[in-house]
Order: structure tokens, then C-alpha cells, then sequence
């Protein structure tokens, strides 16, 4: 069932969007959808490499999963053809060639992991190697034939290369006809990717209209910023959160994002209505304590990919350990012996090394002073303290760092 | 049967061969096709659009009929497949596409036409797209990712278009790659082609060698100026000698050649031995008359696509005319009616104009002044000459022109 209001169908699919090329062929293309009540086809390529996928990812599959909420079609290809041929030069670490079970088993893993965004009943997986693998050489001349290599050396990555002579070997210019060629092959209205993949969709949009079909509208993401707030997230920054994470990492990891993305995190990876984002937005202008709007985003964020239960457990949990100054279900347990003690006491920072809590008593002495120390809860601020040691005694420090100790 | 000499082979195949790339590896080549009694394998590739063969076009089939005689194995491509692509923008006059029946009827057409030079024993003729229609995506990305866009951009004319930002489509790229992959498909040693195929025979080598083939050897071809001895030879500059023109057609282009380019042709379009060539060198060199080389060029020509008979009847005529000063056999009779005669004379440029030799008898006194008239073999110089006209009277006019008068 469609959505049957074209602005509010705009407004959804304009949110967090970086480009709609060209947005009155959108326009067009809902209006006809309504009129004729025919869903319209959004298209997503992904690679068919081991996915593991974390929030950056998400991006694209909510605005997958927006589509679907409108009433629209969503097509998932998996580039199994390009997987299967990897990059024959070898050069490429992300071309690596895969087998035909390599391909099979990533593509389950991607589909265990989108649907916990995406609706499988609105969802097509398809595998582009269908119509690709049957292409004659004749046809792919004729597909070839339709851009020139000027237009080509215009991606972004080529040029630099073509500027710098770092080699481009003509085969690379295949990826972007072969997913131009897709969305002839599946008659794509609309196809989303990242901003890097701009070029991409519009050689898709260029070759469906050589093919004498209309051509599809390019609806560009932006690349989501790690939790740092400067890089894009990735694995290999280790700035990300992986939508198979347990519940206290996403929801920790999470109160540690910078707050300025907090906005930008609700905006392109929650699922929370455009109207209660905008609420949020406004209340953090008008002063509210951006740890509140970072609590509702983890709380959030935990239960999209773990539920509702789950996503009260970790706000609980955080509450108690952040919050209200309680302590934390795990504390490690340290033994002390008596021989360690003198008269029953032992000097502070000695103490904390031994538990593990700190690598020395000078760091040690540094912390007191700081003022993040405490036994039983309470702080101790004298770095000659004394301590009289007693079994069961909890020491802190910092926010996460405890410690009990077991006497013998 | 292979010549047994390493020497006399690299001397017939250096004849008026622009370039041999490399050299050491044709002699390489050689001397392992002596030991091992092994023909190579000389490839040229012919495309297969409506074959009208001019004297230009046998550069480089007198070039393979050089390596027949010496034992070896010619191949000659018809380009069928890339034919029956043509330019799928149709954007080039030379890429028209063509059905199967036109390629084959070319093909027929070629081959009357090169067994006029080549020997059918020691030449197979196959066409391409026995290998390259049967080729997947998968092939096709596997031959592109052998070459960059910066070595195919190197080619002179797309380096011209590139720098001109005239468009370049990306399967023209694919012409020069299914030349290569031709080389790989035929094991060849040699290719041949004219200075202008340079590029492609390179990159047939380039292919091999990453296709771990022995890569082939480039020998190229100048290209043939035409009878004005400055433009290349060609039908549409009307500078051309077809190898089916008669007899009379070929023997007369010929005498009206650049005295400058006898050596050249002999060289390139004849299969007179080049000991023979050389002398004839040595003779004008020493003031020998170069209209009698021209006219043993001419003799030679007209054998090698007519027979000897035809040769020694079109120099006998040419002698006959143009060097006795003896009347050609077919003469233009014109009737001269008694009205016309005051007398029994008539003005001679009134009548040089009767019977069609000159426009107007200012022409007339004009030729009559430079001596180009004559009368049964007399040269009249008076512009005011009065004939007295007799039946089965010769006219001249300057070399060629006659009338043969019939008093009624």
C-alpha cells in the first residue's frame, strides 16, 4: 500500500539525503506511482565481499527501508558477476576474486544482517551474474558504445589516477556499464548509494536512457562519520559500531559520539520519525543536555538491532553505573593478603596497582589528586592516605575502572 | 620448403619494410624456424568492407607473398566480426555495418582478388569471429584488464580526439584488443600492416606475451604514394591503379608516375627480385633514361595482373604510339563534308576544332605555335595553314589526341 500523499512521500525520502538527481524526475515518477498505485523500483548494489556491516552501511538500507514504508519496491542486487570475476590484474585488494560458494555465503550473511533493517516482504535479492554471465561480446560493444572515455575519466578516481599516471586498466571502466547495465536489467526507478557513488547511478541513468527506458533518479547518501567525528566510519579506524554488536557495546559506544553528530546519527541511522528528530534538534538548541539526546539515540540505536528489552536492560545498566553512582553488576574481584597490610592499613596507591587499577603509585597519586578515586564511593583526595583494608571493599577509578576486595 | 638461409630471408623481408619490431626477435624467430624446418606464421588482418584492390593495398600482400617464397605460412583474417558490429553509434562511414551474406560475398571478392599475389597453397583465410563471437563478459574483462586507457590513449588518432575533446566511445578500444586477441587465437609469429597499424600489431604483441604466447613480431609497411607522388594512394583521389584495371589502363598510369617514385614501386608493389631492382637503381643513378625504368615498371605490372602476353602487347602499343610516333589502332574517325571545304582546303584550326580535337581555334593557333600538331606525321607550324583535305587523313594533337578524317 502506498503512502498516498506525494509531500509527505518527498519529505521522507528528501530526509537526510545528500542529492536527488534530478528531483523533479522524482517528482514525476511518484506522481505516476500514485496515479497508477504501481510501487516504484529502488535499486541498491552491494558487493558481494565478506559484509560485516556496522552503522555507516545503515545508512543506505533506512533509506531502503523509508521507500518501503512509502509503499515502494526494494531491490537488493548482489554483485555476484563482478564478485566471481574480482579484479584479473590482482592489484586491487578490493576486487579480490571469489568463488561461486564464497559469493553464495557472503550473500546469506548480507541478507541475515538487512533484514533486521529492511522488510523481506518488500525486499527482491537478486544476483546480477543472471544477466551478465549470457552478455555476448556483441552486446557489450553495444554497451560500450553508448559513453565515451572522456566521460568515463570524469569519475572522480579515475581522473586523479589518468592526472597522476597511475595506471587504469580498461576493464575498470566495465564496473560502472555493468551496474548501469543492472538497472536496465531490472528497470530501476530510483537507485541509492553513497556520495561516492554518484558517478555510478548516473552511468546507470545515462545507459537506461540509450536503452530507450526512463531513465532512473540518483538518490545519494552521505558518508556517515565515525564515531571520532572526523573520519568516515570504519572498521579499520575502529570508529564504528557493527549492527551485530551486543547491546551495552552499541549502547556505550555510542554515549561516546562526538556530540555534534548527534543529529546527524538520528537523521540517517535511527528509524525515529522525521517529526520527533526535529523535536530532539529543537530541544538541544534551546539548552538540553546533549547526554539526554545521546541516551535516547543508543537507547535507540539498541533497539533496532536488539529489541525493546534489551534496549531498556542497557539504559538500565548505564544508568546505574554512570548516573546514579552505582555500582556495575561485574566488579572484578581482587584478593588482598594480611601480609600485604601493615596494622590492618596499607598506603592507597599501592592498594590500586596491586588491583590492577592503575599501572603505578605515581599515576596513582596523580589520580587522587585529580579527585577520581574512591573507596566505598567516597572520594579520597590525600595521596598519603592510609587505608584500612576491608573484606568486600569497593574501589573506583575514574567513571569505569573497580575493583572489590577479597581479604584472606 | 623453407630458403636455408638466414641471410637471404632477413634480406627479402627487410625489402622496403618500414619498421621491424624487434628486429632480434625476428631473427630469433628465423633462425629457430630453420632449425626446427618450421614455417612462422605471417598474419595480416583484412576488414571486410567492399574490396576494390589498388596497387597501394598490395604493399603488404606483396610483402606476404615475399614470406611464401620463403616457405612460409600466410594467414589472412577476414574481419568478420568486428564487420558485422560496424559502429554500433554509426557515427563512422567506416564502420558500417554489415550482414553475414555481405561479409561472405567480400570475402569471396578479396580472395579472387589477393590469389592474384598470394599463392592459395600456402594461405589460409579464416574469419575472426570464429573466436571472438563465443567470448563471455568474463573473457572480455580478462583481455581489457591487460591494458590501461593511458597506453590505449597513446594511439595517434584517439591521443588526436582525446586532446581535441572529440568523443572517443569505450568499445573502440575493443578494436585494437580483438586485433591483439586475433594474434593469440592464430599463434602468430609475424603481423603485417601498414605504418598506420603500428599500434594495433603492438598490442597484439602485448596480449600474447600476457597471455604467455611468444609475442609477435610488428613489421610494417610504408604506405604508397599514389601516381601524383605526393598523396597517399587512393580511390577517392582518383591517384590510384586498380589490380583489375585492363592492361592498357595499367601499363599508361603507369608511364605518367613521378619519375621520383619508380624505385619505390618497384620495391614495394612488384615481385621483381631485388637484385634486379637494385641494378635498375644503379642505371638511373648513372643518367640512364627513367622513362625506360618506368616503362619496365609498367611491363611489370601489367604481367603480374594480366600474364606476360597482355605485357608485351600493351608496350608494343605504347611504343607503337608514343615512341615511333606509329598510330594507335582505334583512331576516332570524323566525316568532313565537301561543303566545308573551299576548294578542297579548310582552315586547319577550323578543322582541328571539327572534329573535336581542341575547343576553339585560338586553341588552335595556339597548339599550332608550340609545334603539337600534325598532319600524317607532319608538324605544321603555320597558324594560317589552308589543308587541302584528303580522305583517311590522321590528325594529331599533343600526344594522345587523334582523328582519322572521312571525306563524304
Amino acid at each position: 500500500m502506498l503512502v498516498n500523499d506525494l509531500e509527505q512521500q518527498l519529505a521522507v525520502i528528501r530526509r537526510g539525503a545528500e542529492e536527488i538527481v534530478p528531483e523533479e524526475d522524482l517528482v514525476k515518477k511518484l506522481k505516476k506511482s500514485l496515479a497508477e498505485q504501481k510501487p516504484l523500483r529502488v535499486k541498491l548494489g552491494l558487493d558481494p565481499t565478506a559484509p560485516d556491516i556496522h552503522l555507516g552501511h545503515t545508512v543506505v538500507l533506512q533509506k531502503l527501508r523509508q521507500f518501503q514504508e512509502l509503499g515502494h519496491q526494494v531491490i537488493i542486487i548482489i554483485g555476484d558477476f563482478t564478485g566471481r570475476i574480482g579484479d584479473p590484474t590482482g592489484k586491487s585488494e578490493t576486487r579480490k576474486q571469489l568463488t561461486e560458494e564464497e559469493v553464495l555465503a557472503n550473500a546469506e550473511t548480507y541478507k541475515e544482517q538487512i533484514f533486521k533493517i529492511l522488510d523481506p516482504e518488500k525486499t527482491e535479492v537478486v544476483f546480477n551474474s543472471k544477466w551478465l554471465a549470457p552478455l555476448k561480446f556483441t552486446d557489450i560493444i553495444e554497451l560500450a558504445a553508448k559513453v565515451t572515455v572522456a566521460r568515463m575519466l570524469e569519475r572522480d578516481d579515475f581522473a586523479k589516477r589518468y592526472k597522476n599516471n597511475k595506471p587504469i586498466s580498461i576493464h575498470e571502466f566495465f564496473y560502472p556499464l555493468m551496474q548501469g547495465y543492472d538497472s536496465i536489467a531490472l528497470e530501476a526507478d530510483v537507485e541509492i548509494g553513497g556520495t561516492d557513488q554518484k558517478f555510478n547511478l548516473l552511468m546507470g541513468r545515462t545507459l537506461q536512457k540509450e536503452f530507450g527506458q526512463e531513465p532512473q533518479v540518483a538518490l545519494t547518501m552521505p558518508i556517515l562519520e565515525g564515531l571520532d567525528g572526523v573520519q568516515k566510519m570504519s572498521k579499520s579506524l575502529g570508529n564504528y559500531i557493527g549492527i551485530n554488536e551486543p547491546p551495552k557495546e552499541i549502547y556505550g559506544k555510542t554515549m561516546s559520539l562526538s556530540d555534534d553528530l548527534i543529529i546527524r546519527y538520528f537523521e540517517l541511522v535511527t528509524s525515529l520519525p522525521l517529526a520527533e528528530v526535529e523535536k530532539i534538534k529543537a530541544e538541544l538548541k534551546q539548552g538540553a543536555n546533549p547526554r539526554d539526546a545521546k541516551m535516547r539515540l543508543a537507547y535507540q540505536l539498541v533497539k533496532q538491532y536488539h529489541g525493546k528489552e534489551a534496549a531498556d536492560a542497557a539504559e538500565a545498566e548505564f544508568k546505574k553505573v554512570f548516573q546514579k553512582g552505582d555500582l556495575p553488576d561485574d566488579i572484578p574481584e581482587v584478593t588482598v593478603t594480611l601480609d600485604m597490610l601493615e596494622e590492618g592499613h596499607i598506603w592507597l596507591p599501592r592498594l590500586l596497582v596491586h588491583c590492577g587499577l592503575i599501572p603505578s603509585t605515581s599515576e596513582g597519586r596523580r589520580m587522587i589528586k585529580q579527585g577520581a578515586v574512591r573507596v566505598e564511593n567516597e572520594r579520597i583526595q590525600d595521596i598519603n592516605y592510609q587505608l584500612e583494608v576491608k573484606d568486600g571493599m569497593v574501589l573506583r577509578v575514574g567513571k569505569r575502572r573497580f575493583a572489590r576486595v577479597v581479604l584472606k
